[in-house]
């Protein structure tokens, strides 16, 4: 028997599309003695949300069943594939997260996931049923056990279940665990999976297959990367990173497949890693929201270079549009800067002052108000003058606007509501400040030429909004804020060594605790700010948006 | 015995604050042999959300509860009050939704909710652990039921839950039921917890206590409306809807007790109570971010009125600061609508004319673009100008913007987003046009004067962002709109009458599948907009925000 992962790329509510994407995969391989693994949730998309609610979703998707039910009729090739089934039990949710094995013109086998993350950016509670059935079946001779995505997390999880999945299938003499998933990613992510793997294969002492869904859905990115491991743990096949796959595996001489000396995982280096997810990320936000072409601010910093060189990279160089949009305040460089970058990435840039704009704004507010407007008040008045440019330039050309602002900033509010933080979508919203460097400097090493300008990347920070203004006036230094945020936004879930590294920085930089403390005061005080903002692309192991409820109206303080 | 209802505004995450609450209306009665009730999660507020996830927060309300317990110390009144408990099983999610016994000095017992809601607004399987505990428990001889909020709901929520927490306390010759709640006001709530109390009361032939919490929290408003039944089914007590209340009751005494004739409960007429829980959820939000005075923009249109006479009525008209901000297309009526609505309500009206600045950003977009704006970009243009402007007295003044989109409006996107979107928050967005209307109307009435001028009332309505235009140019006709976003937004939700009665519109107005599904898909395409819009203050079965989970970049019609 071959084993083949179809590694794709579904969008979520789209159950014709992703019906589609399957039958394609089924159809080179139809004929042969093969099962085809298909991911979690896969005809709805993951994650569906309250699309599950309604009946007429469900119906589109039990058609959508039927008829990849019936492509396998007369057919050799099995297909193991993942939806919302109806729990007709009367008890508990409509519904079960449910994985099943058709084969030739029949459902002769279903399961439903009995672990149902419900923390950090997963909700299933909501939607979903657990249930208590077997995951053991056996195929055409080859002895399973099928599981979903965080049934096989029971040790790793946030969350400490009741009952262990892997329990059931121990001492089974399985020849194969296959666990379906639509596992997003973040840092660390891929250790965690390796590391389930070998504790699957030891634990059952059979082979493990691990596939799991690519592409970006809102905030959250999928990154693909579906292994198989054999019962020694050792990884024997890999799928690439960020990237649609088919991956085929001879079953039947799996003992004998050497262990992977290229493990196609070069995708995960720190900074390549923060790159291509927040690029995929991006890409299919733009291209699932229906849009090809993006617009952004330029400013001439480290930020929106970072973004223009995500942007290019994501949807081509000839689909974004920079706007540098100076004002009084704005140095020469920055322009300046513009212009080098633009030309670096080949990104069209247009220049639209804002400075008699913003002299007629002050000038309406003194006669209206009788009073001059304070220095906040101008700054945020620049900020929402460009804010409104980029959305006439959207509204006008069709262009999504990304906006640029990072997580070290949009956790302790350095950012105008409804200013720079007009956008669709945030790319550098999980990523502190100084990744955003750390992925210039990378970006212009991987290209072998300087693609950020150095001066984009050597200059003191600004928002450029007042005379002299620097970052440093009401921010301590990056590396520092980035520990002190790190600890307080994902303390919780980082690794020991991870933890340590960042009190290691409070410590070199001597933070005092009321310092610490005014961060995490500021912080709390710009939910507000938060709650507008775009979906942000997640990196981290945790992100702002549906990973991190927390109230507004609120005193915890 | 006495049992005293606590019915008080809490704040989320103000854990002293609520503890100084509870301890104030203990201080008066704690000499008298008496229990005093506090609701559902009382010291951390409802819905503490992910502030759950963090030790500080638990450690400071843990002793909270420690103060609580020796408060009742040589006191003869008992406190019942909602708190987290930690689950010190190391199985199951780390908390339990909890309930204590307090008395002198002690708990005396310790109750876990048994049904997690985790549909809708909630999300309690997220934090707690649901738990197979007895609610039964004896005090000074009377034979107590205590349970919290869902734990009754078994045969009313939207889930079908597998056990059903009554089941444990019929037939054991119960004196009282006491139900512990947080449970949020929409309409038809109050009907279904009558429904709800009278089937307590039939199956177990107790008493039932109903404490609820009154106050807003972020989207969420809580009515209070606590109230008691004897054993027969019969309000016996009713605490006022919208308002603190202690509720004192003689329980020796509770079977003598007549029905109360005068149920308190005027502010359930549809507009009263819409405007009402309006009013308290504007109220409680400005007030727990800090702020006390507010600014909203006065477009001589309904919505602005009325938004300006909740806003009056929620933090006084001495506090409210209109704007209006004509442009070429605003008509001469309504500005002086605006000054007579502002008149009549006693709040200041600045006008700030927006023709030059919308000028010059026409004029700005041309040479930068070298292309005329369109008609699209243009109405954009001048809302977010205003949008700006009306930020720029918020950072000024301190004051919170407050937006005035109402549902049908947030529904298929007739908004312009960082434009009159703009707010911290939104009391209309979960009331239909013809909903504003009528309010506007019932005020007037209920005043027994012009509030809302006649001829705002009565006015076509539009947006006044291009020559002669009208809503009714792109939109179907208000009511036929309300029914069918109705019957989309909660279809699953309504009763059999709510829903006849919208479709009996869709049938007056010979509604076609084609326009259905043309407003079907605004709504899905407005899906953006919605993300990045401010709270929207709840008063329906589902409003727009935490209760509808959808995403957005995705294909699902």
């Amino acid at each position: 028997m071959k084993i083949i992962i179809a590694q794709l790329n579904f969008t979520v509510g789209d159950i014709n599309g992703n019906l589609n994407k399957i039958l394609n995969a089924y159809e080179p391989v139809k004929d042969q003695d093969a099962l085809l693994v298909c991911t979690e949730l896969a005809l709805t998309g993951y994650y569906p949300q309250d699309l599950l609610l309604r009946d007429d979703f469900l119906n589109r998707q039990q058609e959508a069943l039927t008829t990849l039910v019936n492509a396998t009729r007369n057919n050799a090739c099995s297909i193991v594939v993942g939806y919302a089934a109806k729990n007709t039990s009367n008890k508990g949710k409509p519904l079960f997260n449910a994985l099943a094995v058709l084969k030739n013109g029949s459902k002769i086998f279903e399961y439903h996931k009995q672990l149902l993350p419900t923390y950090n950016v997963f909700d299933e509670l909501r939607h979903f049923e657990p249930d208590n059935n077997t995951a053991l079946f056996n195929l055409d001779g080859v002895k399973f056990a099928f599981l979903i995505c965080e049934d096989v997390w029971f040790e790793d999880s946030d969350y400490t279940y009741e009952n262990d999945p892997l329990k059931e299938v121990e001492g089974k003499e399985l020849d194969c665990v296959i666990s379906i998933n639509a596992s997003p990613s973040n840092l660390g992510k891929l250790e965690q999976r390796r590391k389930i793997g070998k504790r699957v294969t030891e634990r059952t002492n059979a082979a493990f297959i691990y596939a799991n869904q690519i592409g970006g859905n809102d905030e959250l990115v999928f990154d693909g990367s579906s292994f198989v491991m054999n019962r020694d743990g050792k990884v024997i096949e890999q799928a690439p990173a960020f990237d649609d796959s088919i991956v085929e595996i001879d079953f039947d001489n799996i003992h004998e497949a050497k262990e992977l000396v290229d493990n196609k995982l070069g995708a995960y280096r720190k900074e390549a890693f923060l790159f291509n997810q927040t690029v995929l990320g991006i890409r299919d936000y733009v291209r699932k929201c229906g849009f090809n072409k993006v617009v952004i601010g330029s400013s001439g910093g480290i930020d929106s270079a970072v973004t223009l060189a995500i942007c290019a990279e994501a949807v081509g160089s000839e689909n974004v549009t920079a706007i540098t949009m100076p004002s009084v305040y704005s140095s020469k460089g920055s322009v300046d800067d513009s212009v080098e970058l633009c030309e670096n990435l080949g990104i069209r840039l247009l220049t639209a002052p804002i400075a008699d704009e913003f002299a007629l704004a002050v000038k309406q507010f003194e006669q209206v108000m009788g009073d001059m407007p304070s220095r906040l008040t101008q700054e945020n008045m620049q900020a929402r003058i460009r804010g409104r440019m980029l959305m006439e330039f959207s509204n006008q050309y069709g262009a999504l606007v990304i906006s640029t602002g990072n997580k070290s900033e949009m956790s302790v509010g350095y950012a105008t509501l409804y200013g720079d933080m007009n956008g669709g979508v945030n790319p550098l919203g999980d990523l502190y400040k100084m990744e955003v460097y750390a992925i210039a400097k990378w970006l212009n090493e991987s290209k072998g030429k300087e693609i950020i300008p150095l001066n984009i990347i050597e200059k003191e920070p600004s928002a450029e909004l007042s005379e002299g203004q620097q970052d440093s006036d009401s921010l301590p230094d990056y590396p520092l804020l980035d520990a002190i945020l790190k600890l307080y936004i994902e303390g919780d879930l980082l690794t020991e060594i991870e933890r340590e590294q960042s009190e290691a920085v409070l410590k070199k930089y001597r933070a005092t605790n009321d310092l610490i403390t005014q961060i995490h005061s500021m912080v709390d005080r710009a939910e507000f700010k938060r709650r507008q903002a775009p979906p942000i692309i997640r990196v981290q192991k945790r992100s702002f948006g549906m990973g991190r409820w927390l109230p507004v109206a609120a005193k915890y303080r």
